[in-house]
């Protein structure tokens, strides 16, 4: 199946989403939060988080699930910590106040940790612990999210694909991030799939009789009815790991709901007994460690930036062209992002355009 | 190939460590210690890290890389934070004093963090995540090691099996506790499969070619030459999310050497450029939160327990017996531990009568 790919320069598209945002209610400081964090997504090359999951948040609005005015409510706070509840507001405004929290903390004590609950999908994890690195600050974030995923040797979707984001500065021109589900995938990996007709590869998902699914099609149908669920990183059982992955998902699951007291596991997935949307209730976790607290930040840099060089430096496996390091292919998909523009395949410029005439939108001009 | 294995009662084996170790000029206090870290991997089910390595510390005392006294100097401090050097002493004494002091200070301000410099293999990661998880907090613990797993795209041993651990309180009887390697596997395990005559599983290590390799005999000749390395958490390539692991892998080198301006990679070998034995000069991070800060202890005891009996609730793929949860084999290790004793195969016993005989060790009685 043939794609039309149309490329929109990166302010283009960041000023329409602040413009969505901001026709939904969002109000203005915190609607260019909103677009910042998923612009950031498709600069970085992460389609799954960005533009296309601006009608997702509409809908959601829409639907009265998602409350467009944010009230950040500090309930507990101590020097190092804060719990914090998001009251369904805008999850991205949620994690940015959090993230700058613990980095306040972090500058005078030497860490600060947020806790919160009754937040909403906030975007790529990364976006947070970015902010930190960029402060001279090693950034921690995580996140629950509605159950995908299976525990090992289950095949019953319990845990949300909860990642794990690590970001610190270097010497380099850009800073590490890994930012990653601990599932070996997540479900725009496989909506990936489906657009070019290919099979899922076995292992990353489990049917309910066990079986490592590959049809796509069958795949993405099945997922919301529970009929599949993701496999956690290491696969299957525990030959290759699965249980790390597992056990990884399930720390993130602690820290963003037990210090919160908030939702977890199937409470997460956005319905009522009865199947009506609710709130997705997710908890978030964040945290800064100020680097100059144990060593001069130059030091830091220097280290870090040794050790990501040795990596990219050692022997490559037979056929492969380079070794990379977590942040790496994100800055090299920055520099193409601003060069050629942001690719939106049909159903973007479909939701887009529905977007656009619907709010009325015409401060921005789209190219399609 | 039949084992005779042997059963020894819990405290006649830390009994006897002590003596090993004090023999070897471990003062009392730090020997107590050393004998526990280690008794406790053997007591939780993981013989790769207990009293089968008694005769390497034994060994690199003698060769005089490794310090029995052990000289914990803080070379810097502010409330939540310290940078710990470590002087190449007993790596179990280093950690359990940094994470005491990572704890003093998470109780005072909310968070405290200690990152070690100069330390020496500690034995489990999991053993100081749970220090913190016995005292109502949440307890990290992350280390370097020598080099033995290659990066994505790579044959090359360039990280350590470099672990996390993250243990925690809940209203159970034994604490959730994550200890895992951010490799498939280490070690340890092809140990086994040696003695057990098996295969390596396919995934596990790759050899120089790119090949994954399967012969368990050659892989353990070859790994010390480096012409066989570890993969990731993830396996090769990133099909499965072997960047994943090998992501994780490098947040723990730069948590535990960028932190404290040490060793890292490579120079973690042991051996210096004329293959002379010298200090592994490792790197540590230890983490304590209180969970005070945030919540009352009882209320996150009794979310992360639910969180737990859910997972364990889930239905169980076709043919599965039980969902575990982190540490809850290891409880039931313990049990057994304490019921028939620490089994002992033919080569750990070799050793226990050489450390004897060499020691003179006549206050604690082997059955063999």
């Amino acid at each position: 199946m043939e794609e039309k790919v149309i490329y929109v320069p990166v302010e283009t598209l960041r000023a329409f989403m602040y413009q969505v945002f901001h026709k939904c209610g969002v109000p203005e400081e915190d609607a260019r939060i909103c677009a910042d964090v998923l612009i950031a997504s498709d600069i970085r090359g992460i389609p799954s988080h960005g533009v296309n999951r601006l009608k997702m948040y509409y809908d959601r609005i829409k639907q009265g699930i998602l409350s467009p005015i944010t009230q950040f409510e500090i309930v507990k706070e101590t020097e190092t910590t804060a719990v914090v509840d998001g009251h369904h507001g805008m999850g991205h405004v949620i994690g940015y106040k959090s993230m700058q929290l613990a980095m306040e903390k972090a500058r005078r004590y030497g860490m600060g940790a947020v806790a919160v609950r009754n937040s909403s999908h906030f975007g790529i994890a990364g976006y947070y612990a970015l902010m930190a690195a960029e402060a001279g600050m090693i950034g921690l974030a995580f996140t629950n999210a509605r159950p995908s995923v299976a525990p090992t040797f289950s095949v019953e979707p319990m845990l949300g694909t909860n990642p794990i984001a690590f970001a610190c500065p270097t010497d380099e021109e850009f800073p590490f991030c890994f930012d990653a589900a601990t599932s070996i995938t997540q479900r725009g990996k496989i909506e990936v799939l489906a657009r070019l007709g290919k099979p899922t590869p076995a292992g990353w998902v489990i049917g309910r009789d066990g079986s490592l699914a590959t049809d796509t099609h069958a795949i993405l149908k099945g997922i919301p009815k529970g009929e599949y669920a993701l496999l956690p990183l290491g696969g299957p059982g525990e030959e290759m790991g699965g249980h790390k992955g597992y056990g990884l998902s399930v720390m993130v699951e602690l820290l963003c709901a037990a210090l919160q007291g908030g939702a977890f596991l199937k409470d997460l997935s956005g319905f009522d007994e009865r199947g009506n949307p609710r709130p997705h209730q997710l908890g978030h976790f964040f945290m800064a460690i100020d680097i100059e607290h144990f060593v001069p930040l130059e030091d830091f840099k220097r280290t870090a930036g040794s050790i990501l060089r040795a990596l990219r430096a050692a022997e490559k496996a037979p056929g492969a062209e380079r070794i990379y390091t977590a942040g790496e292919k994100a800055h090299l998909a920055t520099v193409r992002a601003y060069e050629r523009g942001i690719p939106l395949n049909d159903s973007v410029q479909r939701d887009l355009k529905f977007l656009r005439d619907e709010l009325g939108i015409t401060e921005v001009k789209l190219p399609f």
